[in-house]
C-alpha cells in the first residue's frame, strides 16, 4: 500500500536523458520541484573554478544512432539513452569496422546488458551496446555514426531546498541526479529525498534547518560545496547521502569519515531499533558524494544510509538497473527510517534533572504508582527513573537511550511530562 | 561449619515488624548493636526536609485482624506481620465484601504466598492474604476490619558505626532494615554487614575509615545522605550496598554509576580471583539504595555485591522469602569475599621502585636465586620482577596485579620484603 | 636456497666458550665484525658502577675436567664447554663423592642433556653432566676436580655498529652474545642481526640512524644503557631485541612495555601482511634484554620479534639446543621480515594532500582512468583516493594503510607519483 505517487514520479523521470549538465538535468529538477516546493535551482557557468575543478562545457543531445553497412540502425538513442557514450562530442561520419571499434562499448560477461559509460573530462564519442548485439554486427562494410549532440559553454545546474528551523543547527540530505535511465543507482535517491522532504515539511515545531541537495554527482556537489561548504562546516549537525535506496535489500549504513558523529550515532541507533536486517560499514573513499563531503578539508558529519549498495549488485551501471529491481514498498520503509532519524535528531538534547541529590519524590507529584501496577506501568516508571538519573547535563538523550537499550523516541511521553512538571530542564549547548 | 551466631541473629530479628519508622526498627537496631558495638542511632523528626523528600509520620502497630461474617478471624497480625498493609492507618469498622475489596491484596499467580505491600506516602489501610485464603472468604455478610496502628509525629531512625582509620579515605557499607519478616530481601543484608563489621574491626593497622549504615531503604538513606552526603563526596574511596546476600546463588556485582571506580575495580578483581560463579552487570536505576548514592548530584563510587538479586527470584516480596531460602554457609563466604575486597582496598597504593634505570641487582641483596630453584621460587621471582618493573608511580598495585593476572594479595610477601629493603617506597597520592 | 654464509658463521661461532666477559666473547665479536664492518667494541673495567650493578671480575678458562677414582676423565671442557659451571673459580683438588655432590649439576628429567648453569655473582665452581653419565659415576673413592680458569680484574666487552641517517631518529637492534655452545638461545640472534645489518647498509637513502648492539645479556646491556640510555630516551623511534630466531616455528612478537609504540605498530603491521603464522603477546618481565630497555626509568619503545620463544622449548638452556634445531631458510625469512619492518619505518611519515577541499581532479593530471580499466587499475585508483583522503596531517602512512587493510609498502608507487605531482607533501613532525 505504498504511496502511488512514488511510482508515478519514477515513470516520469525514467526516460529523461540526464547528464552532469544540460537540459535533461534541468527538466528532471523541474519535476522534482513539484514535490519539493522550496527547490531553488542554481546555475554555475562553464569555466568557473571549483577548488581543483572547473565547470565543463554544457552537453545536450537530440538524437543518435549507428547505421550498419546494410542500412539498419542500431544503438538508437530513441530506444535507450544509454546507447550513447554520455558526453559524446557530436559526430556524423562514415567508418570501417576497424575505425569504429574504439567507439563501441559492451560487457562481454553480461551479453544482454547495455553498459553505462561516460566521458565527461576527455573528448570522445561512442556507442554502448549489448554484447549480443555487438556480436551480430558485420565486420565488413562501411558504418555511419551519427550523434546529434552539442558541447558548448553553458552552465551546470543543481537544486537546493531549505526548510528553516530555529536551533542554528543544520541537517543535510544529498542525492545525485545525473544518470540517464537507471533505477537503483539514480532514481531511487531522488525519490526517497523528495518524499522525505514532504514528511519533514509536515513536522510541527521543527528545531533544525534542513537542506535538500539535488545535484549531479561529484562535480555538482563540488559546485555546491564551493558555495556552501564553509557554512556547513560551521553549522552541520548531521548529513546523509541518499543513494541506491530502491530495492528491498538489507539496509547498509556507511559511516562518515570521523565515524562517531551525530549522523553516525543516530543512524546506528535507529537501525538497531527497527526490524529489517542491516549492516554498518566504515567510511571508505569510493562510493558517492561522501567523497566530497568527507574530503579532509571539510570532513563533514555525513554518512550514507542505503539499501543494497552501488557496485555490489551485478546490474549496477547497466541497462538492467531498471524498474524491475525497484520495490516501492521498501522505498517507503526507507523514507520512514529517515524520518525516525530526523525525529531523533530533533528530540536529542541535554536535559537536567532539577533534583540532583537523591531521587525526586515522585509520589507527591502523582508520578509514582504507590500500590499495584501492571508490567507496562513498571516499564514507564523504569524509563522515568533512568531518564532522571542520567539527566545530568553530561549525557544527551541518545546516550541515555543507549544506556537503557531503548529507542530514544520511547522517552517522548515521560520527557514531556517531566519537562511540564519542571523536574527536567533542557540545557542549551 | 558456619558461625552459629549468624543463624541465631536471624531467628531473633525475624519476627519483628519493621517499617521505615517506628519501634520495630529501633528494636532491630538495638539487636544489631550487640555485634556492631560502635553503632550510633540517629533520629530525624517527622516533617524534616530531606532534599526533595520529607520525613513522614511515625508508624507503630500493636495488632490487627479481619473478622469474617461468621466471627472467624483471618489475616491476623499475630500470625504474620505481612498480613497488614505496611503503614496502614488505624481502622476499626464494619464493611460489606464490596466495601472491603479495595483493601485486600493477594497474588493470584502465587496462591499460597502472602504479598508484601506498603503505603508509605498515601493514606490507606488493608490486609494481605494468600489468594487461596481469599478465595474461601464468603462474599456475603458483614466483615469487621481492625488495625490497631498509630500514625503520629515522631521520627525516623537510622544507625551508623564508624571504624576510624588514618588515610583520610573512607569505605562505606550500607544495608537496609525496614521490611517485616522476610529473609533474603531484608535480613541477609544486615547479617552480612554485622559480621563484616566484626571482621574489619579485627584487622590490624587499618588505613581507611569504615562506615556501616543500617537504615530504612530510600527515605532512610536519603536522611543519611542529607547529613553525610557531601562529606562522602569528598572522601569516599569505595562503597557497597549489601542486599539479597543470603542464598547460595552465583554472585552478582552491580557496578556504580561511573562504572570504573575503585569500588568496581576491586570488586571485579576479587570476584575473578575466587572460585564461585559470578556475573558483573552495569549500573541501572531500579534496585536498592544505590539509587540514592548514585543519584547524579552525589554520583558516589558505590556498587552492590549480591547473590541472587532482588526481583529475579519468585519469592521476592512475599511470605515465601523466608528462612528456607537461606544458606548460612554461603553467607559466610559472602562475608569472606567482602573481607578480601577490604584487604585489597587497604593494600592498594602506588609504589615506586627506587632503582628506576635497568633492573635492580637482586643477587647482592639475597633476593635472587643464583643457582637452581623450584617452580615456586620461579613464580616468586617473577612476581617480584613484575612488581619492580611496574612500580613506576603510574600503576597502582591493582593495575600491577591485573597486568600479571594474579590476586593483588599474592604480592603481600614480596611487597613487605621490598619495602623493608628500600627497593620499593609507597607514594602518597 | 639460503645464503650459505649464515651456516658457515654458525659453525665458526659454535665452539667458542663465551661468557659475560672474557676472551671468548672478544673472539666472537671479532668474527661478527667480519660482516658488521662498522662494529666498534668497548671495554668497561671491572668494578665500574652501572646503575645498581657493578662490572664483575673477568673470567677466562683454558681447560677443565673431573677425574674419577679410576683415573677416567669426565665432564671434559674439551668435549663441551657446557661441562663447566660458567664463571667457575679455579680449582684443583681431591674430593670424596659427598664433597663433590654440591658441585655437580644434572637434569634428572632429561637424562641425556647437559644443563647450562652459571654462577656470575656468587663464587662457586662445578661441573654439568648428563644425568645418565652422573648415574654411572662411582660413589666411592677419591675424585679430582680440575678447572683451569681465571677470575681477575679486567673488563666487560660489548660491540656496537652505527649506520647513520638524516632524520634524527634512531632504530635499535640488540642481541646477546654470552652463552657457550648453544644454537637458538645464543647464535640465532647474532646471525640474524649480522645479516640484517648487511641488508640495511645496502638500503639507498636511509633516513633513520640504525644501531646494532651485540652485548652480553643483562650486564652487557646495562653497561650499554649506562652510556647510551639517555640518548636513546631522546631519539629512539623503535627497537627490537633479536633472540631465539633460528627455528621454523611461528613468529612471536612480544610488545614493548607501553604496547603501542612505533616498534609495536610496525611489527604487528608487517606480521599481518606476511604469510607465516604468528602471535602477539603483551610485555612481561622475564625474557631477555627488554627487561633493561623497558625498565621503568627508560621505558624505551623496544619489543622483541622471535620465533619459538626462550623457555617454551624443552631443549632451552641445555646441550640439546644445538644445530639440529636450526632452520637456516627460516633464519633468512626472519631477516626478511625485519627488513620489511625497517622499510616500513623508513617510509612511514605524515603526508598532506595539497587539495584539502573536495577530491583532486585526477583526470587532468592523467591520474584517473576515464574509460574502462582492469581490476588492478581499480585497486590502484582506490589506493590513490584513499591515500589522498587520509593525507590530512593527522594520520601517518601506517594509520592510512591500516584503515585500508593493506601493507603500507603497497602505497609506494602511488606515493612517489603523488609526491612528484605535488598533490602530496611530506610533513615534518
Amino acid at each position: 500500500m505504498s504511496d502511488p505517487r512514488i511510482e508515478a514520479y519514477f515513470d516520469r523521470l525514467w526516460p529523461i536523458c540526464r547528464s552532469i549538465t544540460g537540459n535533461g538535468l534541468r527538466q528532471s529538477l523541474s519535476i522534482v520541484s513539484e514535490v519539493v516546493d522550496a527547490l531553488v535551482c542554481s546555475e554555475v557557468a562553464t569555466g568557473t573554478r571549483l577548488f581543483d575543478w572547473e565547470v565543463p562545457l554544457e552537453w545536450n543531445i537530440e538524437d543518435a544512432w549507428l547505421e550498419c553497412p546494410d542500412g539498419r540502425k542500431v544503438a538508437r538513442f530513441t530506444d535507450s539513452n544509454l546507447h550513447v557514450l554520455n558526453y559524446s562530442e557530436p559526430v556524423e561520419k562514415s567508418l570501417s569496422w576497424e575505425e569504429l571499434t574504439p567507439h563501441l562499448f559492451t560487457l562481454p560477461h553480461m551479453p544482454n546488458a547495455v553498459p553505462y559509460v561516460t566521458t565527461y573530462y576527455k573528448k570522445h564519442w561512442g556507442f554502448c551496446l549489448s554484447h549480443a548485439e555487438w556480436e551480430k554486427l558485420p565486420r565488413e562494410g562501411t558504418y555511419k555514426a551519427v550523434i546529434k549532440s552539442r558541447l558548448q559553454p553553458g552552465s551546470l545546474t543543481y537544486g537546493e531546498a531549505v526548510l528553516p528551523g530555529t536551533s542554528g543547527k543544520e541537517v543535510l540530505f544529498s542525492t545525485y541526479l545525473c544518470h540517464p535511465s537507471m533505477a537503483l543507482n539514480e532514481l531511487s535517491g531522488p525519490l526517497v529525498q523528495m518524499f522525505l522532504y514532504e514528511a519533514i515539511r509536515a513536522l510541527p515545531n521543527r528545531r533544525h534547518t534542513y537542506r535538500f541537495v539535488f545535484a549531479p554527482e561529484t562535480i555538482g556537489v563540488i559546485a555546491y560545496l564551493s558555495r556552501h561548504g564553509f557554512g556547513l562546516k560551521q553549522n552541520l549537525l548531521a548529513g546523509y547521502v541518499i543513494t541506491t535506496a530502491g530495492d528491498g535489500g538489507a539496509f547498509t549504513y556507511k559511516k562518515s569519515r570521523r565515524g562517531n558523529t551525530a549522523a553516525d550515532r543516530m543512524a546506528e541507533h535507529m537501525l538497531r531499533h527497527q526490524s529489517e536486517p542491516f549492516s554498518v560499514i566504515p567510511f571508505a573513499v569510493g562510493g558517492s558524494d561522501e567523497r566530497q563531503y568527507c574530503s579532509p578539508g571539510f570532513d563533514l558529519p555525513v554518512g550514507s544510509l542505503m539499501r543494497t549498495p552501488y557496485q555490489t549488485y551485478p546490474e549496477y551501471h547497466t541497462s538492467l538497473d531498471n524498474k524491475s529491481l525497484m520495490d516501492f514498498a521498501a522505498v517507503e520503509r526507507t523514507i520512514q527510517l529517515y524520518i525516525n532519524i530526523v525525529k531523533g535528531l530533533e528530540r536529542n538534547a541535554y536535559y537536567f534533572n532539577t533534583v540532583q541529590f537523591c531521587e525526586p519524590q515522585l509520589d507527591k507529584r502523582g508520578l509514582y504508582n504507590a500500590v499495584g501496577g501492571t508490567k507496562d506501568r513498571a516499564r514507564v516508571l523504569s524509563l522515568r527513573l533512568h531518564l532522571l538519573n542520567f539527566a545530568d547535563g553530561h549525557h544527551d538523550l541518545l546516550d541515555i537511550a543507549n544506556r537503557y537499550g531503548c529507542n530514544l523516541l520511547e522517552f517522548e511521553e515521560n520527557l514531556s511530562l517531566l519537562l511540564a512538571d519542571g523536574l527536567l530542564e533542557e540545557l542549551k549547548k
